[in-house]
């Protein structure tokens, strides 16, 4: 019997459930299959992420569960995949996947995330972030969300907040500011609902009737840390909640590893805001410089050691100083001129920039903030653009009226 | 009477009181001229640099002193000096040093300066520090100096470590482990002798037995700040105190600046340890950026207005964030090898590396660190040589003995 077929008998019912939307039978089949593969393969593993790309999930799947041979998978992909993975790199994969490659995993899962309220998420539905796909072959499978999925939608205005769990009072204290100041900006707060930092970030967030996201590391039937509960049930209440693993898995040291890279792939920026030497906030960090993510680090008291993590971050890693949420919403080059997209920015009021053929003037503009003066070498650095490209276009748009240049720098001109 | 007449009758019993050597008599004019020249120009005064250095400083005082005509000074220096200086300019210059072209001035400062003991300090001299050359024109005239002339000679291996007058108890703390530090690692302490970071530096490098200058912004006939006249007496008797301008002389805002820049000039690097967001200090580093010297920021907790300096430092001066003495040691790449010139270190050991033809495997070697590992990329930005240069010479460093490498980067093997 098919994987189609099997679809069709027992789970058709339990995939419309966690649907958000009719489907066809082959749009069962898909998701079906996403659902199962979330229960064979853990998170980011690279070889079930190409032989999905190549065959499609379900005959994917229906190859593994059907018990196929190694050599007959590399000669039936020779033809539709031009990822090299050898013969062996396939035998460890298919070793690894057999031993749950059955359906009542899934069959499990799908029962628990329907009792949950859950809704599963797939690539091309309307409300599956776009930005994953950067992760390519390492990209979810499939998304568990509990709450709002449409939140996960719209996350281009969003930055990770992340940090120790061992917090300070400096640290809690900062991360509170600076949730609330990215709130009132139009910010989503990204975080991962662990104690410390986490958990203060996501508080803030709903304090200030923002939305948050918290990615969890284990399944979504039982919120861990146990100890917050009752703030991830106030997150899918009011927020999302979302996990790559079905329900029913334990969170691991390597699922939370891989979870960090979930954080940094859904938001525009991340910051760490207190961390250890050895945080797993740095780990976070490093998933978003991987991205060309912009990242930024708190800095505190060179006595503190919570703060240590950040400075190596500053030191060894070029991530942004951050002290505000103003600097840190500065860290998104897209919401920066989000931020001036009413009626007397720049980019509305004058066609200029917008008619602007390379889009050099504009990727200039971008980097110039309205608050901080910014040099010449900087603004090009920023921009990603060579320096006398850089002052040519500081020329047009200084007499264009939109920027003006300080002692210490350059700056966007407030439009009046 | 020419200038040599005049010094040759009435100065030269006191510029041989100041000086450290015997003279003859050109030794002498050369001598006076530059003490006269630093009561007739303020510090840092371009065009007095281009006028000694054109006609040598005897010629040009006495063309000052002769009031000559901005046209004949023109036509005189057509000839011998192809900087750029407009006659307007000159007559400018002119206009500025006339009132103060005398010779009272002179002699007054020398008879103060032999009354406290004073030394004069003129480039050629075996303790000028070498590195003032790098100003150029801006360079100073002379240095006025109290204390051991020969702590000048050998700054090569020195930080300058500035902040705030109103540093906070945690400024002065880790002013007090850095300054420390540093003297354990054999650096020599610069600083402005002002209240908050700059007297907690030269204090701990007291306390440490280590050399410590202090640069001042007016006469040493009279320390300033008042309330540190003892402290800044127990640098002149066991470290050493400069100026550039003449005793009697106040000091004054835009002195206080030009100071800076002797500060920075004088360091292998400058860090900043505690500053206001529009702080001095600020201004001593970008002196140090504008000499290409490194730069490094302590960073301090967000809620800390005595920190945001630093942290604008960080943000938008590109300063590398420092948390202790070694790292701040690391600043200064010179200071690097010399920390492993011993019989162990690599490049005496092991004659392969001093072989190296284009010099690039030493490059690299000196931007690599015992403690922190780096990653290939910063090491490329620290030896400003090519990454795949840099990979080259990891690779043969490694095979060598010398580097090893770590998941987060490359460090120096510990020689045994």
């Amino acid at each position: 019997m098919s994987i189609a077929g099997v679809v069709e008998a027992q789970f058709a019912p339990l995939v419309r459930a966690v649907a958000g939307e009719e489907l066809d039978r082959t749009a069962i089949a898909e998701r079906f299959a996403r659902a199962a593969w979330t229960t064979v393969a853990e998170p980011g593993d690279r070889d079930a992420g190409v032989l999905m790309q190549a065959l499609g999930p379900p005959a994917a799947l229906e190859r593994v569960m059907s018990g196929v041979e190694a050599d007959r998978l590399v000669a039936e992909l020779a033809d539709v995949c031009d990822t090299e993975i050898s013969p062996d790199q396939w035998t460890d994969a298919l070793k690894r996947w057999r031993p749950r490659s059955a359906s009542a995993p899934a069959l499990l899962a799908l029962r628990q995330a329907a009792r949950f309220g859950m809704r599963l998420l797939v690539p091309g539905d309307d409300d599956w972030p776009p930005q994953l796909g950067e992760l390519e072959a390492h990209a979810p499978f499939a998304l568990w969300v509990r709450g709002d999925p449409g939140k996960l939608g719209s996350l281009a205005r969003s930055i990770a907040l992340v940090g120790a769990r061992a917090a300070t009072g400096y640290g809690e204290h900062v991360t509170i500011e600076a949730a609330s100041g990215l709130v009132d900006r139009g910010f989503a707060i990204v975080s991962g609902a662990a104690y410390g930092i986490d958990g203060a970030a996501h508080r803030a967030a709903l304090a200030s009737q923002g939305t948050t996201v918290a990615v969890l590391a284990g399944g979504l039937d039982r919120f861990y840390p146990s100890g917050h509960e009752q703030l991830i049930g106030r997150i899918a209440d009011r927020g999302v909640v979302v996990a790559e693993v079905p329900p029913g898995t334990t969170p691991t040291k390597w699922r939370f590893l891989l979870r960090n890279r979930m954080i940094a792939a859904l938001s525009g920026a991340t910051v760490v805001v207190e961390a250890g030497w050895r945080s797993g906030s740095l780990n976070t960090a490093g998933h978003a410089a991987t991205l060309g993510r912009p990242i930024g680090a708190v800095p505190g008291p060179v006595t503190s050691a919570a703060s240590a993590g950040c400075h190596r971050l500053l030191r060894e890693f070029a991530a942004t100083c951050v002290t505000t949420a103003d600097e840190m919403a500065e860290l998104v080059p897209s919401a920066q001129h989000l931020t001036t997209t009413d009626d007397a920015s720049p980019r509305d009021s004058n066609p200029r920039v917008l008619s602007d053929p390379t889009g050099s003037r504009l990727r200039v503009l971008d980097a110039i903030s309205d608050r901080t003066p910014r040099r010449v070498e900087r603004i090009a650095e920023l921009s990603g653009l060579a320096l006398d490209r850089v002052r040519a276009e500081l020329g047009l748009l200084e007499l264009e009226g939109f920027v003006l240049e300080r002692p210490s720098g350059w700056m966007r001109r407030k439009q009046t």
